[in-house]
């Protein structure tokens, strides 16, 4: 049983008494069992000791919404209508990916991931055993979904299903407790009614929480209610999808009826302000939401709509344009935009235990170079953290007890290959090799 | 005359027939010579050769709105309702600034500028000596002015103008010409009119432009409504302001027909999004300024309502937040952003041979590090600069063909120094020291 601390650091906890604590951290195996300013035991009990000085460290990032893969379509098509994006430059290119394609684009995402702090991530895609295989490799924590669309014959939706299903359960609790699934009808416009029902009698067999789009934009939510009579809360409400625990992607067209109801079902929503700002879905109701009390995490949604996947950039937006839009200059402040990146993150999918550097919490956490000239003066290092700070700060990183990134390098993928292998699937999928 | 070629390289060139180039940029002193994809001389012609494989080459940024010196105020005061912010955070302590404050808190930022890859930059402060004084010794490129606010007796003010004259004076064209310098009245709301008149008169005598704050909250436009009869733009226009070639800060509340007025006057508009998200102020009309022809650019603002002093995130928000609040997204694409953050700068402070890597402008350029995961495939570098690189992405920074920033570190300034001595600034200003 591996014991190590660090000490002389700065710790931001998630604790709301002790929020930022000078002093140290001790680690045995993937748990924190010790944090404050004296370390518990005299310093050689522990097998390892680093010093922590110049360093914030704090807990990883969680993004919980990603399409990993599609990293390779950056910058592929920006700057378009949604529609022209996604037909003339999204699904034509996405409809040849292979699963080779899906292992090194969903690689190319997990080492920008890692290095910039994230440690937990949601993915929705197709032939996931590539993406759940990488997420082992890499020692990355995952919450993993097969996410199906029912425009198709009912055979065919019937074998997706299926495959869904064997996903959930071949993953679920593997790679040492670091996967987890759910079950995904991809969106209420792209599944009809009764195959949505059929997504949610399988979330309950497998006792799985479902994933899904919901209220991207304003035309879908019209849409909807010129189809099926109802705005998209009240219609998956209807469909069942909010009796198991339910994580909705976006929810940016919500009226304060709609918020009511997913507040009675506890339904979590992923804030995805860069894609949303960058595909002009709109701003999402953030500031009401928080009173209300719903879980709001945040999600990058793929890199082909933000482009990166940098989730300090998502904790400032998230922290920058609720003021601006609302007039509200104490919207959204840095202390919450922090916890809808981490712990809130964490309890968007259930993950209790991750989140927070306190003791009994498993050992997910990162360390930022804080001897920049951004981080200076030494005023309050959440400020710092949510309002100075980018993904290219991160130096350490660790999941599960285990250091995957050290010095601004992934210990456990062979970045090189990762880089010139995405290169490569790109060019064969525009038909240049 | 030194002369010297980088190969092998990826130009972003601002050249609308030509925007990405693969090949080789040479430099003569402190001009581009020549830029195309085939050496215009044999290499030994040259005395230094540089292999640009793996790096993007572009346009050094320019920031055409801060306070540098707030960068001791950094995390001191956040997520506060603004004359909250003002009154009892930022105003108390910058009554304290000494010269010796104002010194290192510009060189924090100075540091922090450079290495984040800009190369020029716009600065309205007091004490600006010592502004301009760190500008000469780290190389950088500045276009200074000391802001004067009237709410003063009018002695007080007579020795403000003297003071503002005479450093304008002096600095003007030094420090080999990067420095050129303004007049500025604060803003509308702290200069009487018979002020404003006065200084614009030096500005007239001095043959120099003028630039000020406008219209960033909606309160403000209203109390100019209110005392002086008219809207500030109309204010400014009818004291002469824009009888100077002026550039003004924020222009965040504007209606149609004073748009039509700084179109009639070649008003340049500094675009702070980041400040006037954090602040609260509102989102600037830019799409509509982009489509009248008036020339925006992009600032900071101080490094207290920001936090940092990031160029390529400023691009960003302007690049995605005029799609999502407008709902077009098409609004401000990455190549409008790109103009915004560099060739567009360097128009505003009417310097026409700065901002491209064109034969015949002045070396004021950078390289991006593009062997990262977050810039590839390697599908559009225009996209990639915009969405998805960062400041921490430069490597290496040359101003007026001199390098300053050689692998992230700057090579005319002590960066340990300047840390220890802004935090000692902040500390002795707090009364902690």
């Amino acid at each position: 049983m591996k014991k190590w601390i660090i000490t002389n650091g700065t710790f931001i906890t998630m604790d709301e008494q002790n929020p930022v604590l000078q002093g140290c951290m001790a680690v045995e195996n993937n748990q924190i069992t010790y944090i404050g300013a004296n370390p518990p035991h005299p310093l050689d009990y522990y097998d390892e000791r680093i010093d922590g000085s110049k360093k914030l460290y704090m807990p990883g990032l969680v993004n919980t919404h990603n399409h990993a893969a599609m990293s390779l379509l950056r910058g592929y098509g920006d700057d378009l209508a949604l529609q022209v994006w996604l037909q003339e430059k999204m699904w034509p290119m996405e409809g040849k990916f292979t699963a080779h394609d899906v292992r090194w684009g969903s690689l190319l995402s997990i080492i920008e991931m890692l290095k910039g702090g994230t440690t937990t991530f949601v993915d929705m895609y197709d032939h996931m055993n590539e993406v759940a295989q990488a997420v082992e490799e890499s020692g990355m924590r995952a919450c993993l979904t097969r996410g199906v669309i029912g425009l198709c014959p009912p055979e065919v939706q019937t074998a997706k299903l299926i495959e869904a299903k064997q996903f959930a359960l071949d993953w679920h609790g593997k790679a040492g407790g670091r996967i987890t699934t759910m079950m995904s009808p991809h969106a209420p416009y792209t599944c009809p009614p009764d195959y949505i029902e059929k997504i949610v009698q399988a979330a309950h067999d497998l006792q799985l929480p479902i994933h899904t789009h919901m209220s991207e934009t304003a035309r879908e939510v019209q849409d909807n209610v010129d189809q099926y009579g109802a705005r998209p809360v009240a219609h998956l409400a209807k469909l069942g999808v909010f009796s198991r625990p339910a994580l909705v992607a976006h929810a940016v067209h919500l009226t304060d009826e709609e918020i009511d109801i997913l507040k009675q079902y506890d339904v979590r929503v992923s804030h995805n302000p860069g894609s949303n700002l960058k595909l002009a879905s709109g701003v999402a109701r953030v500031p009401e939401l928080l009173r209300k009390g719903i879980m709001v995490s945040l999600g990058t949604d793929g890199p082909a709509s933000n482009n990166n996947l940098d989730m300090f950039e998502e904790m400032r937006l998230a922290a920058l344009i609720h003021k601006g839009v609302s007039g509200d200059p104490v919207a959204v402040p840095a202390d919450a935009a922090l916890r809808m990146g981490t712990i809130d993150g964490a309890k968007s999918i259930w993950l209790e235990d991750v989140g927070a550097l306190q003791a009994g919490m498993k050992a997910d956490f990162i360390a930022l170079n804080i001897d920049q000239p951004h981080f200076f003066p030494k005023t309050n290092f959440i400020s710092h953290a949510i309002y100075s700070a980018s993904a290219k700060d991160v130096v350490d990183v660790w999941v599960d007890g285990k250091m995957l990134v050290k010095n601004g390098e992934c210990l456990t993928l062979d970045e090189e290959k990762v880089l010139y292998e995405a290169q490569s699937c790109f060019e064969r999928l525009v038909g240049q090799a």
